[in-house]
């Protein structure tokens, strides 16, 4: 069954999807390989191209499919997935290969891309790599332009996040530390 | 009048204070003059020594001040200071010499540093800039490694933030877009 809540964001308005600073799951795959982990630190880097930043450790698996595929997902996990979230960002495929499956991760493809995305999210963006060696390898640190954008249209529509009045379940996740994380709490608006 | 909610946070757990993803205020000073603007693209980076990325655009005034100086700040704006937040984003020093008195922005001394920071936030991260002239040209991406950080104590305690039950008034502010932002909500804990 296709993901339910999943609407196209222009790619205009997809740095908005990581703007408030939610903690995302970092899906790839390579040669048959899929993996995701979780990644407190990913970024808005640009908005035309738009483009992104996320720290990955070289001792996760998914960082070994991004470097050889050249491409990643980011998506925004919400409140029901903390669990999740924090299962697949502490165990490694390394030395678990059915993480996913055994911390209940479903994977669906993103549609003409080939791409795994994670069930149950409030936003996806997929990215294409942009090399950069040294930042890779002194800081972990990697780029990506994001070519296709969804969300789940109960809380992202006509390119703004609309999370009053939505259920907990609907809102992302802002992680702090031993298995503590925020959700996004309640609008703020300045005229 | 000292800031009187500023209570020293150790360096190991200083990437906590970045790690839910709030809106900076990002000040800096070189040769007399003072200058701070905001930025929701801001990041942590490593753990050990922390290290940040913040985005500057070459058109910020405060950007020329961090390149002059080595030097930048990081701080989280509170609710009650978001329309503060959204203007000295928006207005340049380069245009408008007194924006920070016109925004009502005040700063105060960091304990030995003579660096500006601002009062009435949650946290303040000071750091030394990595200098990586690709980055800084290529992409507006700065990265500094944090060397004193401080939080307000009523909501950052033993390494950990605790937003619950806080008021409106000291939590951060996670900006989306057009005068938006959402303020960081419940907790959610995984055992």
């Amino acid at each position: 069954m296709p993901e339910q809540h999943f609407t196209p964001v222009p790619l205009d308005k997809s740095y908005r999807l990581l703007n408030h600073g939610p903690t995302v799951i970092v899906s790839a795959q390579h040669g048959g390989e899929r993996n995701a982990m979780s990644a407190a630190w990913a970024c808005a880097l640009d908005f035309a191209p738009p483009k992104v930043t996320v720290v990955l450790d070289k001792a996760t698996r998914t960082r070994a499919l991004v470097e050889a595929s050249g491409r990643f997902a980011l998506q925004l996990p919400t409140v029901p997935m903390a669990a999740l979230t924090k299962a697949i960002g502490t165990d490694s495929a390394t030395t678990m290969p059915d993480k996913l499956e055994r911390h209940g991760v479903r994977l669906f493809a993103a549609p003409q891309l080939d791409m795994p995305l994670v069930e149950g999210c409030a936003a996806w963006l997929v990215c294409k790599l942009i090399p950069e060696p040294h930042n890779q390898q002194a800081y972990d640190l990697f780029i990506g332009e994001v070519v296709a954008a969804w969300a789940d249209e109960r809380v992202f529509r006509d390119g703004h996040w609309e999370f009053d009045g939505a259920p907990a379940e609907l809102r992302t996740l802002h992680y702090v530390a031993g298995g503590q994380f925020y959700a996004i709490g309640e609008s703020v608006t300045v005229k």
